[in-house]
């Protein structure tokens, strides 16, 4: 769910050509990109969790993925000068540069960029791919099932091992499109069958087998 | 939901450079790739229609997108030399070119083609993004007319035409993930009021305004 491409060849390049990237910073909560404004800018993360949202504002919100420090937020818009199909908030505290598109273009035909930039929308399809397999399940067990065993695919944690992203049960409803009742209903189940515990915003997997058995049942 | 791309320049190029390229012939609803079979090629396709569906042979296969002429099926599988994600089947009758991958990453250094492959990817990126917007809303109703919007949009059509893509009852209630039952229920409804019309598996759109006003109720 997310892309963890090393942008540093990006970023160097950016900041030697130009003086006047200050860093940003973003306080949990806060918004970086807004869907449908005019994509003006990407921006290259630094630090920190942002959490990417489809239908933000409206009455169905989406959390699609996450992004980690590297990541080029926007790419998409920005390369066919369209307007944000997303809303970018940080999860955590955030920092980051703000790149006017232009700007970006310019650097674009730079070929370790383009080849970066390649790697990270290949490995953003395949992300919203693997999603939307998750959101097609029409069992809510089966959908939180799926989004469990991505999560630990995409940001790879190992058994007996705490999820590195605090997830609130919001947070967890906007990504298996559960209300937050229903959720707590299978979440209990699932941790009475020893599959996972949730401490704390930290989801740890117990076992794997039997969640990846249960997914397929 | 597709991604017209003109790739004339990759086609031109990798026939240029190889006879061993016979085009290839699939009968509707032959299956071109299959969800996790190692990516050895990527198909050129050159005329008819393909589904792209995930979860093909499994309780909730959806219809994730339809690919037209010129578009690259398998690409992002073959960049990252992984399984592919996605069963690709002939929705029409299909011809197009089986390239190998290896071949493909030979070509793809080629200033012309990485900048077109960035370009079928960013589209496919924007297009999945607006995909998980519409799997996201939970009445059967919107869900629906959110599918409806993207369709014309996707696949251009004007108020009073016909969209360009045959869709049985089936297809729709693997696009809209709804019973057949249900969907047949609401395309009545929505009949009623003079939105769209199904006939002979042609959808006309008879009022966008409409449309779009009831989508965002």
């Amino acid at each position: 769910m997310n892309t963890r491409t090393p942008n540093s060849d990006i970023i160097t390049l950016l900041l030697q050509n130009s003086n006047s990237h200050e860093l940003k910073h973003y306080k949990k909560g806060e918004r970086i990109i807004e869907e449908r404004a005019h994509a003006r800018n990407v921006f290259l993360q630094k630090t920190g969790v942002v959490k990417i949202v489809k239908n933000y504002d409206r009455t169905d919100p989406i959390i699609v993925s996450f992004a980690f420090p590297d990541a080029i937020i926007g790419l998409p818009a920005v390369l066919l000068d369209k307007k944000y199909q997303v809303t970018a908030i940080a999860q955590e505290d955030t920092t980051g540069w703000m790149i006017n598109a232009k700007k970006f273009m310019g650097y674009f035909d730079h070929n370790g960029i383009k080849k970066q930039i390649v790697k990270q929308m290949t490995e953003e399809t395949l992300v919203l791919m693997e999603r939307i397999g998750t959101m097609a399940q029409r069992s809510g067990l089966k959908r939180f099932l799926s989004v469990l065993i991505m999560l630990s695919e995409v940001y790879g944690t190992a058994e007996g091992k705490k999820l590195n992203l605090n997830l609130t049960i919001k947070d967890l409803s906007e990504i298996v499109m559960l209300s937050r009742e229903t959720l707590h209903r299978i979440i209990r189940n699932i941790e009475d069958e020893g599959i996972i515990s949730i401490k704390a915003k930290k989801i740890t997997f117990l076992n794997f087998e039997k969640l990846s058995r249960m997914a397929q049942e």
